[in-house]
């Protein structure tokens, strides 16, 4: 097994998917927690002056999603069948799309803010989230996503489904998910998974984004 | 091999990479070209009221780049070393944000596309473009992104240096990545690829998006 760092800031953010990987693998790995001081100096040693960064036996590898693949594959987590690893990919793909109508609006109108962050939660949200619903009605009863065992796809509605329920998003309501039955049942599996809940008590969640 | 069918409008946009991998692999597919006026007929029918679409043995899938990747495995294009695998993902991410900073603004106002735009070339490139660009230069000489051979990497920046290229792009000079020699290098390693000079003398470049 090749030695493995995940470097982030200490939150759950755009890692935590990645981390849950790895945790639910049982793959030994060095967690470590850049501090937002310390950021100026570590940015430009990394790829894209962004994290989060893993790095595989000294190797620097980049960009979330390429490291939450790489992570699911080393944890059994990623489908060897092209099709059923396609639809992993294709809910991963979705939660992009849900995230980018989440983020869209960066600026510091509260008023605009609130108008994109309706139209994200009346509009993107019943289309996108709607959709994947009932994909994932059609891929089976779960509680898994895709097929009968976690994939990173079970991850990435963790991580959308975290960002909502915790309350963090100014002006979205934090039940906006709740009717989703199928979506929250995967949450639920993960989050109800030994290794995840054993990780949750060492590491306190801490922020989101 | 399954029986595929690809189904996208007629031009090349989010589907030509995945047409591309099929073609470089010589893999047969249907190259189903959706025509706008049948298109409010055909949108219910897709899982997100979107293209592309995959359709393999009857199945669905969708996710421009969880079709990419599933053609890309057909074809031999994605590389089986997890690692070697992660560094394709991660040219296909950063592309992503490429290609989202590059649409960001979506309004009527030309003033506003004009000055987002300008960002776009003035920020955006230098920072994401360019990193990969270095990233490129570390994984080795080329001309292919990553290792010795093509793979859905290349055809992620071949997506990206046509858009650029063909001038299509408001406010954007279409020399805009002609100093990025490693990046410029992997473009023309595919458009110089027998298999894909033969498929765009037998299918005219169209549109782009």
């Amino acid at each position: 097994m090749p030695e493995i760092k995940l470097t982030y800031f200490d939150m759950r953010g755009r890692a935590e998917a990645s981390r849950l990987a790895l945790v639910v693998g049982e793959i030994p790995f060095e967690d470590e927690r850049v501090v937002f001081d310390h950021w100026k100096e570590a940015k430009p040693k990394t790829p894209y002056a962004a994290l989060p960064m893993l790095t595989v036996d000294g190797m620097q590898v980049a960009q979330s999603d390429a490291i939450l693949r790489y992570c699911g594959k080393l944890a059994g987590l990623y489908p060897s069948d092209p099709l059923e690893a396609a639809k992993v990919d294709e809910v991963g793909g979705v939660i992009d799309d849900v995230t980018h109508a989440m983020y869209r609006y960066r600026g510091d109108d509260k008023d605009k803010l609130r108008e994109e962050r309706d139209k994200f939660s009346k509009v993107d949200v019943p289309r996108y989230v709607g959709a994947l619903e009932k994909r994932l009605e059609a891929f089976g009863d779960g509680p898994w996503a895709v097929g009968g065992n976690m994939t990173i796809a079970d991850l990435h509605i963790c991580h959308l489904v975290t960002n909502i329920r915790c309350g963090m998003l100014d002006f979205v309501d934090k039940d906006l998910l709740e009717g989703y039955v199928r979506i929250v049942k995967s949450y639920s599996a993960v989050m109800e998974h030994p290794k995840v809940t054993e990780w949750y008590e060492k590491k306190p969640v801490k922020m989101f984004s």
